[in-house]
């Protein structure tokens, strides 16, 4: 698309610093990272979010996770990482293209998970019915 | 494995809200959510963390999350949501069984994303040479 960020990224139009790249999928380092070494990993074909990305392609993403986060963690000397993909602006999701967010996390690095809410094992059972329902 | 607690509820011997399965796959509803119907996703075979899941196991987790992510989002009226793979303690993964959570988001819900980190571009170049040199 001829207006997305990343699809200039991929085509070289705008630089950014890569640390891998296949004929399938490119990783380059987010400029805005929660964590020392926040790679993002981005299909080159331009699909909007998760959802709409095949199958084929979320496969190779995470293939290819796999091997480039531990490289992530093992250059900025992290004990651990998120893979995270945001999917609608809800979610947090700013750029429309699909991309998988690798943070590199530190033993007590300060980085606080989203609170337990609270719930009921009937209110649990009245979800499930309506996911089951809408499956 | 015998003392893993997603291995029990996979056997049905500890009880759970499953709302999808399949002969590689179950998903059900986290006791703890961080949101309204936050769901994980868990291969049936015993993989203690990504890195050591088989790429085709990732792959089904990944196109079933594309089924069963809209119809969580459908069930509780949420306009988006994250999936995130926690890998090892450091990055707040607590069950030793590799799972997917589906976290539900509503517009304004308060969860706050991690805040950017100050960087430099020199920063970014060293640690992108570091991790091509660890790829």
């Amino acid at each position: 698309m001829s207006d997305c960020v990343f699809c200039k990224i991929i085509k070289k139009e705008i630089p950014a610093d890569f640390v891998y790249e296949n004929d399938r999928i490119v990783a380059f380092l987010d400029i805005h990272p929660s964590n020392k070494g926040h790679t993002l990993v981005v299909p080159k074909e331009h699909h909007t979010d998760l959802l709409v990305t095949p199958d084929e392609v979320l496969a190779e993403i995470m293939a290819k996770t796999k091997k480039i986060a531990p490289a992530v963690v093992k250059a900025v000397n992290a004990q651990g990482f998120n893979t995270i993909f945001n999917t609608k602006p809800a979610a947090g999701q700013m750029i429309f293209h699909t991309h998988l967010h690798i943070i590199p996390r530190f033993t007590n690095d300060g980085l606080k998970h989203w609170p337990e809410q609270k719930t009921t094992s009937e209110e649990l059972k009245r979800i499930k019915d309506k996911i089951v329902l809408a499956l």
